[in-house]
């Protein structure tokens, strides 16, 4: 089944909303109640994050492929899954999304709409966390979705949880999600500073494994749907 | 395979009843080991809550459909999923249900069979939290199982996973369950006089949720053990 | 596939055996490190279990219906699933599997080989507890296995580690079990005296979920492989 | 679909990179925020771990298989899965692959590129550890690949999640991982002296499972991206 851009364009804009409220969300209430254990909070965020995942794929994945992420569908656009129109519109109303679910969970939790992160996070082993974090998150997009496409959102979500530990920058591994993240002086901030070169190591690492998994598992270019989204069979 | 009536009421008066245990129970017993950090309470909480949504949905799904939610009933018979009058007879069995988890809960834990919980959530922070948490349940609901809907125990389950910590009131997103918290003076209490305006924000966030999903998934009116169960080929 | 006796007899042992192993290494281990805290002992314990099942389940399910429980395969006996010689055979290698799980975790940890527990868990909430515990854990069988069997071990596994939190006695429900910890003086322990009226909740639990459920789900009497063990469809 | 070596070389490589990246960077990560809590950090160690191996055998099993581990490929080649000199080239590019995870980890966490693990695990109790921790990896895989290979992936993380608790050692289990482990000296490290004995534990715990399912469930040789890979119809 095919859904219009419209219906589409709802779905990444919902689902990347719900994202960042997730990411952000629990990330202040796990501050809040950890009494200053930090890997509590973590935890916390990290299980929160990774369900959310599920339940966002699982769900906006039939109708939009459930991107939620520029490097996505730049990587998407890449290989053909999705036209560099739409592909343009996607990564403009994940922005979009991701800030509305910055500013809805801000008024969730009793705080101003907005607050420009003061987290500083910076420096080569940062970036080069970011690099791997998104090589990861599109190797396994790439590898799950050309031979079990159902798989998707479990393997998408099992990755971040793990990303959020093995990486020394949490795996933020989406441009959207950065840049929304940027606008909440909490637990999940970065200091608007800090997002160029994330968003620049996010996309070198969406390419990178782009042009690896071209040669790993060539030949099965599929359409967007097809190709990102798990079958209704699963 | 349709069930009877009978057999439907009971699987969800047995169905809710277990829901409520194990979001009161597992507050109980959080609060008890945790030694004074909430976090660690709710993160107790949470796994139980989303594990017992799993085994629950798997189990009642296909006698049901497994709605243990007078909202979700409402946005079913909104749609023309189940008729209004058993719809009625639905929500009636779940609140019931609600209330017999909390006191078989209680019985469990050596408490008295009911408390009148004098837990405060009040304030439009918290209300604003029922109306995003209800809203985006019911869109994964709808999501899930319009297109894939053995999907929907799982997505549910993390949802709710998630929503615990991403909204500010803990995600009630549930009418019966309210109620039933309401009699319970432990960690996951409501204070009586703070139930109303809480169902009031969930019936409307999942009112709104019902009606977008109307446009954005169209045309796809199914008889409510096919809408709202994981098919048995899953 | 039908498998004879003996290997279903093997599966049943080993199955067991690395339940037991999971349910009392994981509390020893959880204990050891938690510095006092007794809820991040509990977590631990109760990951590792539903971890341990999901696994156990998926690995011998196809074997011999990893039942790894007396009450489950009493249950299935009197649905006519196995025949009343092969289950109390079933019995019989699910406690020697149970006691020979405690004694290998014991000598993995450097502990003498057995201890008799002194860890008292006794009083009519803590039987109550067993009763709702394992009518809970049938429910979620019958429900998923007549309908739909792949589920099985996902359901179980969720049940389990909700069922943890949400009664008083942390749920064993399961005679075989129960057993093995009376012979370990660990976190998962259970004082020898306080057994017989635990097995005696845990059969009255799972006969009244199996008389509840022949009523609610009825007419649907199969062979045990195609019961309990979740078909290779899956 | 059949991969050329090449690719399957390269998915070996990739996976157990990313899957030692996991262990060690969690454990990095978890060791730091977790305030002195080892049970926290084991938590976040462990739930990394697991999902990590959700991910990677999702999404490498259907290129090579999955393996990732020389005790997997070893019993594999016993049972005519894989040629033997495909076998030697997996276990060198497994070897290989999980020490450049651990280098990459290393500049992650802005440490020296290497460093031999002080982390003395030894004894006789370990080593026995090492034994059942491996002998049920195999039995998991050769149980849930002969029978129903599309829930490998879940099985074997659900495995190792709970085996890092039960057992004393928390579960090596793995060759490879363990060689590359002995060249960190953070969480997750192993005095490389204590590194032999673990091998030959893990080697001999998969050969005792690998023939007791050659008995117990016959007659199934197959090729091996049908034995260890989650079937794309899944």
């Amino acid at each position: 089944m095919t859904f219009n851009l419209r219906a589409r364009l709802t779905a990444e804009f919902l689902g990347t909303a719900f994202l960042v409220a997730a990411v952000i969300g629990s990330g202040i209430m796990g501050e809040r109640l950890a009494g200053g254990n930090v890997a509590i909070a973590l935890l916390a965020n990290t299980i929160a994050t990774g369900a959310a995942l599920v339940a966002l794929i699982l769900t906006f994945g039939p109708i939009s492929g459930a991107h939620l992420n520029p490097a996505v569908t730049l990587a998407d656009a890449l290989e053909r899954g999705i036209p560099w129109r739409e592909a343009g519109a996607y990564m403009l109303v994940q922005c979009a999304g991701g800030l509305a679910g910055a500013i809805i969970v801000h008024l969730m939790f009793g705080l101003h709409w907005y607050s420009f992160s003061s987290h500083s996070r910076n420096g080569w082993a940062l970036v080069l966390s970011e690099f791997i974090a998104t090589f990861g998150l599109l190797s396994v997009i790439w590898g799950c979705s050309r031979l079990r496409s159902g798989t998707v959102p479990f393997a998408v979500a099992s990755y971040i949880t793990a990303a959020y530990w093995f990486t020394a920058s949490t795996s933020f591994a989406n441009p959207a999600v950065t840049i929304a993240r940027s606008m909440s002086d909490t637990f999940a901030g970065i200091r608007p500073s800090d997002v160029p070169p994330f968003i620049v190591a996010q996309l070198a690492g969406a390419l990178a494994a782009t042009f690896l998994f071209r040669w790993v598992v060539p030949n099965l270019p599929l359409h967007a749907e097809e190709v990102l989204v798990p079958h209704p069979r699963a």
